[in-house]
């Protein structure tokens, strides 16, 4: 079984636009397919990580997408499993070539959150959990996370102090990203200064409402070698996908079961360990999520992932030497929900092809994870490990 | 490369229900399993067809469900392609278990259509359509359709009476199906005396609005044995898929490209021609859509689509002895829309095993054709074809 590669990338602008959803996917596709052939002469099929509807009024955001750059004829479709829906979209495109199926399959996410106001977010991203069980309750993302975090800091040694500096890492990342939505630092104070949202979680402990698009194209061998890149070709090693209860009721809030379960998996058919992992992106809805998943990833011992804004020297032993979320992660370069997972993709891209920005690159990165999350932490996970 | 085999299958009451989305779930899972093992002890992932969160507020529909039926850990998503998402999510089960990857997965439909009345449903159903070229116009689904039946109707020599025998032949199917939401006849002044609902098609023209879920196991040949049947194993032979313009502008009206395409491709992968498809479930959404249906599958020379519903004697020359829609079809058995592409499994499965009821049961039936498709006509198609 051959592996696919990741013969294209692209963005659009993240973070509050005056461009609808189709045209940050055609800024995407436009930044993808500029080196190389027109999307009609490569693309097969396409699949579109989308999280609601009720941003744009629109579903069918697949065969939208698709004949809004030229692909008539072209098989494609939606996914959706909330903020996990890009890394869904990615893995079907990779099965898909990797199957033989079919040759070069776009994977795209998309999302236009500031259409309704950060209220209309808040009532988007409120459907994704159990209308019977939660959503009556009043529930909202930060406060369901909030549970989580709570738990985490009670657990374990951490504290609002240790969150704090995850977000200065990650703006520290996004300043040197020129994608990122929040291309600016920050400190410990001020991030401990903001105002709570859900507590523990203050406002510069969770990511932003951003629109977005990204795109990656899932290629042949063959297919890839027809766009010239500046490094090595990136190859799809591993897939891994993990799932837990859509509720966070009967959990272990802290051990994030399915994130755990898609990186092993991941893992094994790259046939690498966390050790090896160079670069991670990981999903960083909240402060608290990187140091949970840095945990669930095994790059950190149990109940230390809050260190990972640490020095290298600084943290306990067990720690890989993995460097998190250089791109800046949801934190900072913005979380697009649809878009997100595909986002994540193109940074390790970046990483593994010596295209990032000097102030971020990783010396001699060849491996990278990424994991993307849907739902309340790891409800619905996917995981991809890329390599040179 | 095996062909996997539909193991199980399974409906909710199809209609106007109290139920909702998990409950409808719930009832179709609880048929399919009822002779076979627990799903926790078979199910490796879910994929959950399901056109809009707007009815019941609900994103996450794969992890939703997957969770409701016991499967904690098991991967699920949802897939979306409007009226198309069953076969979609039908499609995913079976390439994961021709690769070999899966052995056995849950491929459902769910819709709660009824829970924001006609009005809700109407506007759901808007945003299959192109927000800025095409809903700001104020244009609904029948009102689409009735372009393309109005058209049919100039380029050949159909009339709206053979669109209403057409009607007709559907109600008197589903008189004979137990799961048909109208399980009585109509006849064809009653259906020409209908109101307009967008000329040329009339009320008794269109599918109904209905609430309702199916399931189908899609498994492995070792995972199959494990249920009982009344009858030969069902195996999935052939899958197509296939594309047009999310809009009707620049387009063949009349002729649906995307069905042909995917009909096509699922006779070439199982090796049979049009003449061999003893059952096939066509997308009836309208009358008209099953008169250009067959014509696109290939029962039926071109524009003679409209005569299906006379006396295989009274045919014009190049008809194919084809059954179409003995379910009732989307007209009688009713159109929940992301469970229509697993209703049509359900009846090819049912007259493929010999276990339809006797008054629609087609004698020695051993091939089948399954067309869903989403948007207006063929915006997304899915084909497959069922053999014993």
């Amino acid at each position: 079984m051959p592996d696919p590669r990741v013969a294209a990338v692209g963005t659009s602008p993240l973070g509050r636009t005056e461009l609808t959803g189709r045209d940050l996917f055609s800024a995407a596709v436009a930044e993808a397919f500029a080196d190389g052939p027109d999307p009609a002469e490569v693309v097969d099929a396409v699949y579109v990580g989308n999280q609601s509807e009720s941003y744009e009024h629109q579903i069918m955001y697949g065969t939208l997408l698709a004949e809004w750059c030229g692909l008539r004829h072209v098989p494609a479709e939606r996914v959706e499993g909330c903020a996990a829906a890009g890394a869904l979209a990615l893995r079907h495109a990779v099965e898909d070539v990797r199957s033989g199926r079919r040759d070069a399959v776009l994977a795209c996410g998309v999302e236009k959150m500031t259409a309704g106001g950060t209220a209309g977010a808040t009532n988007a991203l409120s459907a994704a959990f159990d209308r019977a069980l939660e959503q009556r309750t009043g529930v909202t993302a930060p406060s369901q996370y909030a549970l989580l975090a709570q738990r985490y800091l009670h657990d374990t040694d951490a504290t609002e102090r240790d969150l704090a500096r995850i977000a200065v890492k990650n703006h520290a990342n996004g300043a040197a990203n020129p994608r990122a939505q929040f291309q600016r630092e920050t400190d410990v104070e001020t991030v401990l200064d903001s105002d709570y949202v859900a507590p523990p979680l203050k406002l510069f402990d969770c990511a932003p409402v951003t629109d977005g698009a990204a795109v990656a194209l899932v290629a042949s061998e063959e297919v890839a070698a027809k766009f010239g890149t500046d490094g090595p070709a990136v190859r799809v090693a591993g897939v891994g996908a993990g799932a837990n209860n859509i509720g966070v009721a009967d959990r272990d809030l802290t051990f994030v079961e399915g994130a755990h379960e898609a990186a092993k998996t991941a893992y094994d058919e790259a046939g690498v360990a966390p050790a090896d992992i160079d670069v991670a992106e990981v999903h960083d809805a909240f402060t608290s999520c990187e140091a949970m998943l840095a945990e669930a990833a095994g790059f950190a011992p149990p109940g230390r992932g809050y260190e990972s804004a640490l020095p290298p020297a600084e943290r306990s032993d067990g720690w890989t030497d993995t460097h998190l979320s250089t791109s800046g992660g949801l934190k900072a370069r913005g979380h697009p929900i649809g878009a997100t997972g595909i986002a994540q993709a193109v940074e390790v891209y970046e990483q593994l092809t010596g295209t990032a920005t000097p102030e971020r690159q990783v010396d001699d990165a060849t491996t990278g994870l990424l994991i993307n999350e849907g739902g309340v932490a790891d409800a619905v996970t996917v995981a991809h490990v890329l390599t040179t």
